[in-house]
């Protein structure tokens, strides 16, 4: 027995350094929360082998890119590596008002201009690695990766991590299950905030006869 | 297997109408919280049969009372039905620093006082029957009252239900189990909250070095 309230869905971001383990945290995420989906970037970078196109970003050429900037099409959208990603605005506003929430995996930069369009929406976690060994560690276990490109990836951790102190929430990944545990404790925390929850003004009404 | 960050406690303020079930709740999350304790306020009210001094309140006379508002010795206090009510500081002010989390079982103008004087510290939670006939029919059952005083509740209880608004979270009471389990999110979500994790920063560096 639950007495239902309508609400309006939050987005929530998850940023960390590369190697904090973020993106497992997403899929274990995704895979147990329902009403919980993931907003898929638009990117101006190649498919690698084990992509798929629509589920782990929408492959566009950069012209097609430029045009959606033009148009306001895009949330936020960020330039690193060389590369451009962005994320499409209809689908996200979309889920907000039907009460569905929303999962960025994005970056620093993609934080704050989403923080600039829409504020009250937003929820943003910061995962942070146990250690320094261990971020160094995970970063280098990538077989295929050039010494260069774990160089690059390296300073990019240091240059992300940063910015924790631009997050609503940090957390400390030491163990993947208590990480998705606390996780969940602020999604289930942030949905019972009195500003989403839209129809108490009704519900309060109803009490009050 | 947990990195241990020290954090500044929070102070948790329940409010509710009377018999919206706050009392039941603020009991088994005392049970089952650790570092969570309960604000024993001050009254000039007299003691009843089942209530201990110094475990529900703190019985004094009202001119111990009104010292202690000269002295500045109370976080908030309020006039309720002829009776005064007040928070001691000095134990809420240590607990805080040591890391540890206090619950307030106080009216809506006993949390408007906190907020002024603590807004960073606070997470106010509202608490709300699930009907307007379960309130009345609660609100009844207690049998020693006369019914001046059951209209003078249901009157307060109205009264105290228009300020719903003025709360960070509200829940809606309508099975104890889900609702104590929503504040335990509340707590675990505002516990991680980046503020209150004071000792960050310090973290953070030991990454970076």
């Amino acid at each position: 027995m639950s007495t239902a309230i309508a609400r309006r869905g939050l987005m929530l971001v998850l940023s960390s350094p590369s190697g904090a383990g973020k993106t497992t945290l997403s899929r274990r995420l995704l895979e147990t929360e329902t009403g919980l989906t993931l907003s898929v970037s638009v990117t101006t970078r190649r498919k690698r082998p084990n992509e798929a196109e629509g589920v782990d970003y929408f492959f566009v050429t950069p012209e097609r890119f430029e045009a959606a900037v033009q148009d306001d099409e895009l949330l936020e959208h960020a330039t690193v590596f060389d590369h451009r990603y962005g994320t499409p605005k209809g689908p996200v506003m979309q889920a907000l008002a039907q009460g569905r929430d929303v999962l960025f995996d994005i970056d620093w930069q993609g934080t704050q201009q989403l923080k600039e369009g829409a504020r009250e929406d937003l929820v943003s976690v910061f995962v942070l690695p146990p250690s320094h060994d261990e971020l160094e560690r995970r970063l280098k276990t990538r077989a295929q990766d050039s010494d260069e490109i774990v160089a690059r990836r390296m300073a990019k951790a240091a240059d992300e991590i940063s910015h924790w102190a631009e997050y609503d929430y940090v957390i400390v990944n030491d163990d993947i299950v208590q990480a998705q545990t606390r996780i969940t404790a602020i999604l289930a925390a942030e949905r019972l905030r009195r500003t989403r929850q839209v129809g108490l003004s009704d519900f309060v009404r109803g009490l009050m006869r």
